[in-house]
């Protein structure tokens, strides 16, 4: 099994925290976004949406996003659990999950990759190139307000994304709060209980992969 | 169990296909979204976000977004399986129906709601208003016709979305298909395997629900 991987960009690093969670052997293989080497055709034959992560099986199959790459792992490595383990905690789990990437990552990617000179006639990833939108930059950033505040309020009373257990929740929410600097857009003083939650993500070892 | 659904909305038109198709007994309340009863207070405690679908647990637990529903449901009704059976299937299910979401649900949203002149302020869903930016209008028509495109080539070789089985993915696709007529968007004449699927979909009874 092997993932293409990119170790500055926040999609893929959402995999390889999973990863570190559930100790998964899982040989990693870096393309260099920067470079443009995911929109040449080595790697669009791999994967013609031209993102990672996209986890490679050994019969060659291919598996091309966050949480579908997550519910393999889980399947074929299911200790830790971290897609939830009653029904309502695997429902919490895959809503959370998408919540984030709607509210969070979503925010930020429109602020950033609509500001940023070098994506310029990039604004959106994918195979195709669209322009930048200025009017972006500005509503994706009172976006990302919300989402932080939204998470703090959400935050009051759970000590994880979706309750008393730790969850592929907490490593999207994890990867987009840390996104969230990437447009200098900080968590709050007053965010006590994002601020908490934060700490005790990033003293977990799966932090730093 | 309940869910609050709008019969003319796209995005809870999936969870009453899969109720269909599991044959679930969930009850349905209907919510006014043209007459704004999402906005108003009693919604809001319900679902802060202003969205349905909302399945509603019989001890009052809420889940609020079509991917959580769907495994919810998928763990207390079982069968028909409609998220796959192997894990890699179970993977593919998941990566399909964020792919619909991404790349044809938000691109149609992105050119409609931008659009509509009833929609005037309220180009995103959610509980924040804000304003329409004419520039979406265009490139969310672009990024449907390639949504299309695309889902014709994936169909050339499958008969439904994600292989030989009929699941989650295929529901999602179906919503998002007959969503891109709201901007007057058409399958093209030329996209075959796309219209086979298509019509097999519109054949079964959850089509209609």
């Amino acid at each position: 099994m092997r993932l293409y991987d990119c170790e500055t960009a926040p999609s893929p690093r959402r995999t390889r925290m999973f990863i570190a969670e559930k100790g998964a052997p899982v040989e990693i293989v870096a393309v260099d976004l920067a470079g443009g080497e995911h929109l040449k055709p080595d790697f669009r034959a791999i994967n013609p949406r031209c993102t990672v992560p996209v986890l490679q099986l050994d019969d060659g199959s291919t598996i091309v996003e966050n949480v579908g790459i997550a519910r393999y792992l889980e399947e074929v490595f299911p200790d830790p659990p971290l897609l939830g383990v009653t029904p309502y905690e695997k429902a919490l789990v895959l809503e959370w999950n998408t919540r984030v990437e709607h509210d969070g990552f979503m925010a930020v990617q429109e602020a950033f990759r609509n500001k940023a000179r070098g994506l310029a006639g990039r604004a959106l990833t994918g195979p195709r190139n669209y322009e930048q939108i200025p009017a972006l930059i500005e509503r994706g950033t009172e976006r990302t307000k919300d989402f932080l505040a939204m998470l703090d309020d959400h935050l009051a009373d759970r000590e994880f994304i979706c309750g008393e257990r730790y969850s592929f929740a907490d490593i999207t929410a994890t990867v987009a709060v840390d996104f969230c600097k990437w447009i200098k857009v900080p968590v709050s003083d007053d965010a006590a209980n994002l601020r908490r939650w934060h700490e005790a993500m990033q003293a977990r070892p799966s932090y730093t992969v």
